[in-house]
């Protein structure tokens, strides 16, 4: 990992949030704000989000269409974001996910730069979403991005607390490589 | 834009690449790592990529496979990276598209961070790119990414120019809010 900005370098994507610590209106805009000026394909902008802060009715929404497993962690972060994209009309090019994707990373790299973490969820229950947070026709959830300080991973459940310390293990560079 | 970090704040997409700037091979080795360390879901990693310096073989296998009207600018940039992802196999998790784009924002963060530019093109002829870099079964070319240092604006044809020094625009934040 040589060489990387520490932006990139140091960012993790950890479950011991703090049930504690909450997401400021200014950090909540400013993740938004990232995620509104990446780049997609045409400027198509094909990417649309509900942002939940602890214990909000979105964030509730949010959390109860995640699995059971998940809920464990997830609820203590301190904002949820859900990240859909559009699959219909203009803003639609086919390359709506791999957007969705780049905003998402922006708002990952905004977190990072304000001393916070993010964690991924795909495993989630899109028809839920779609009817509890009443998303027009058009828009398919995608991914629930947790956001929040890290806490104590000793909280974690034990059976959680082994994947929040193990080693972060990627493919070696050369099998990425197609020429 | 108020509150952006600066790697997200001052990215742009520039076609005036200055023709006569290399990326060094540690450059180059920066920006694949940068793609290799984001996330994934499942840790899946499904994205490849071949890169191509300027004049190198690669480089022009990628470079012929885009429009005649972007190779105009495109050759113009230091490297040209394919960023391909999975369509089949043990890597292929629905989600792999979403991941490239988050592989190539973190590309994109790096460049930022070695005071480079980069420029996606999603218009390439996928069937030549397959053909002529020998990809194997089960990885789609989707987008290619030109990088480079910015050079002279007026040096670029007078179509192309317009575009170059606008201002770039993105929905208000309050049409890509869904609760």
């Amino acid at each position: 990992m040589a060489h990387l900005t520490p932006l990139l370098a140091f960012r993790w994507s950890p479950r011991s949030f703090d049930p504690t610590a909450e997401l400021a209106p200014a950090e909540a805009s400013a993740l938004l704000e990232a995620a509104r000026w990446a780049p997609s394909a045409g400027n198509a902008q094909p990417w649309r989000f509900a942002l939940g802060r602890r214990d909000d009715e979105t964030w509730k929404r949010i959390l109860v269409n995640l699995p059971g497993r998940d809920q464990r962690w997830a609820a203590r972060a301190s904002a949820l974001v859900l990240g859909a994209h559009l699959t219909a009309g203009p803003g639609s090019t086919g390359h709506a996910p791999y957007d969705l994707g780049q905003a998402v990373a922006h708002l990952t790299v905004q977190a990072t730069a304000l001393g916070l973490h993010v964690r991924q969820l795909h495993d989630l229950h899109a028809a839920g979403l779609t009817a509890d947070l009443d998303l027009p026709v058009g828009v398919r959830p995608h991914v629930v991005v947790a956001v929040g300080q890290v806490g104590d991973p000793l909280s974690l459940p034990a059976d959680l607390l082994a994947s929040e310390t193990g080693l972060r293990r990627r493919r070696p560079l050369a099998e990425l490589l197609l020429a």
